[in-house]
């Protein structure tokens, strides 16, 4: 396999934002702050630019874990081009109270749309603080490319 | 885009070993019990018919918590055609200490040998106690193949 050249920060933050509009899915990390259990599931997201929401059943491990501590470790892409995202929970919000507006373009980026389901769901925006791009061991070097919430 | 029919428990399991035998990377979710901080690391492995093993640098949060812990769950394949596999650390090998064989049937699979890198390494054997498979919403009915270590 070729390995590409290593990308330039430039790149690597126009391909983020380009995955964070464009991708469905994400993979969601966040842990029981007591037993230390690790929670980890797929998730859909809306990227609205400056924040990562997600929704998921609210009696769920992950929705528990957010509710309880509030950090999330997302990854985006497939394992030799990821984006991971380190994150805390902004806001959260049940779905009888999320506004109209707001849960029709997370249903139109996700494909599905919470309200309709009978089980209780939350709605919950991440907001980035670390952002980390990398393709193979070369891009190791420069992958952070967002630090206590800031673009470098 | 065509969701396919779900497939029936068999034909989960044989794809769920197919792609631990032939996979190279997995998604390894672990955390720091006293915060609660989750971490998530794409790393490569190798299956060995019981147990998967994975190597990191042993001042990585990932070992870290691995040695503190002994918890992960694990992702392999896509968000659309995911095996999700809860486990607990069997072993741990600081680099040094790793058999000869071993350490070779590793490096053949995972493309890297840590025994050549200038950081301690340490592999752990993680051995699983829950295997879930699916695909869409219409194969979550049935998506937990191994419950306490046993395949259904």
């Amino acid at each position: 396999m070729t390995i590409e050249e290593p990308r330039s920060a430039a790149q690597r933050r126009e391909d983020t934002l380009r995955r964070l509009e464009h991708d469905v899915d994400l993979w969601v990390a966040t842990a029981e702050s007591g037993t230390g259990a690790p929670a980890l599931v797929p998730l859909s997201f809306r990227w609205d630019g400056e924040t990562i929401m997600i929704a998921t059943v609210a009696s769920s491990p992950t929705a528990r874990n957010l509710v309880a501590g509030g950090a999330a470790r997302l990854a985006l892409g497939a394992t030799r081009d990821v984006i991971m995202i380190d994150c805390t929970v902004a806001e959260t919000v049940p779905t009888a109270e999320i506004p109209a507006d707001v849960g029709d373009a997370f249903a139109a980026k996700a494909g599905f749309d919470p309200r309709q389901d009978t089980d209780p769901y939350l709605y919950f925006s991440l907001r980035p603080h670390r952002v980390q791009a990398w393709r193979e061991a070369n891009e190791l070097s420069g992958r952070t490319l967002m630090i206590k919430g800031r673009w470098r």
